[in-house]
């Protein structure tokens, strides 16, 4: 486990190794990063990473949740209660991958590289995507109750084809460098969860 | 580039070595990956590998063929006419994934882990994601042809909202340990491409 640090200077120094870390795995992935690249981009020393972090594993748990809270937080402070504040979402997300080349999302790009037998890191992944989807869920909830959303499937697997859509869109737009088919996924998949009507010449208010 | 072996031994040895490389790639990764395991896994020597493939590149590029190939293989053969078809497609990508602990795609993992700057990688993904949205394009025309997909969308953009979903549902299942959200996922994705009816009251065939 991670040592936690006592003092202001040792805690801006921790801050310092996680965040160099998370940038060089979001950029080049965790295998082709070494400790020593981490020391060198942080500024700090070996004897301060090993301070804090017992090993790779223990930094790469620490960079995770570290990943979650940065992907959750903005989301968590969006305040959506419309299913035109979960397009208004979707535009944010693509426009977030217009700015970066990457066109990774930092948990999803970990939980794809990353083995299922690193255990620590597995879990912590879990429950981040499990943070996430419970966001979302909740969201979708709301919208289910105002009558925007379809109430035929549980709020979860909403969520669920949601966030597939935004990490296979993200795949789909890495793969050919271009950001349509993130938009495309989304805007779909949002569509898929808007409130059903009955088919023309059935006559019910609701599907 | 890499040598063509110009005699079935040759062949053959060429094949163990890409067969090899994809598995580990795989399983591992690409960066987790060293020459030293591929040649190990094959039971070939360095100088095999070094006389078919110039470098790591090289046989990184080698294998994204071979996996788009084994990847689309499959699915030409299927014969896809109608949406029930589809879902017997989504049905075996799940199957398919059953059988395995891994929850990866050959293709979408190289293209999450690889960086945009392996310049033949990324285009040898490239065409291999636009192979395989072609495919399926082609037969989503189809179910527009027969009235059983959507007609407001052009095929390729409903063929990215299936691939999203698969890409995207296997990082959500991996996550999780589960295959559920690619069940959903896809399920939902094929719902969302079949034909549009008018929302009730409108009294029109088609939306």
């Amino acid at each position: 486990m991670s040592t936690a640090p006592t003092t202001e200077k040792g805690r801006r120094t921790r801050a310092r190794i996680v965040d160099a870390a998370a940038e060089l795995f979001y950029e080049r992935g965790v295998s082709a990063t070494g400790l020593g690249d981490v020391i060198a981009a942080s500024g700090t020393g070996k004897g301060q990473l090993y301070h804090f972090f017992t090993d790779k594993g223990d930094l790469v748990s620490a960079v995770i949740r570290h990943q979650v809270e940065g992907t959750l937080a903005p989301q968590r402070e969006l305040g959506l209660h419309r299913l035109a504040d979960l397009q208004e979402w979707a535009r944010q997300a693509v426009l977030q991958h217009e700015r970066s080349p990457v066109m990774r999302c930092p948990l999803g790009s970990l939980v794809v590289e990353l083995s299922n037998r690193n255990a620590d890191a597995a879990s912590a992944l879990e429950a981040g995507f499990a943070q996430w989807r419970e966001l979302m869920s909740g969201w979708i909830a709301q919208l289910q109750r105002r009558g925007e959303a379809r109430t035929d499937l549980p709020a979860d697997d909403l969520a669920d084809s949601i966030l597939a859509a935004y990490q296979g869109g993200l795949v789909l737009a890495r793969s050919r460098g271009d950001l349509r088919p993130l938009e495309t996924a989304l805007a779909m998949a949002i569509e898929g969860i808007g409130s059903r009507r009955a088919p023309a010449g059935r006559h019910r208010a609701h599907g």
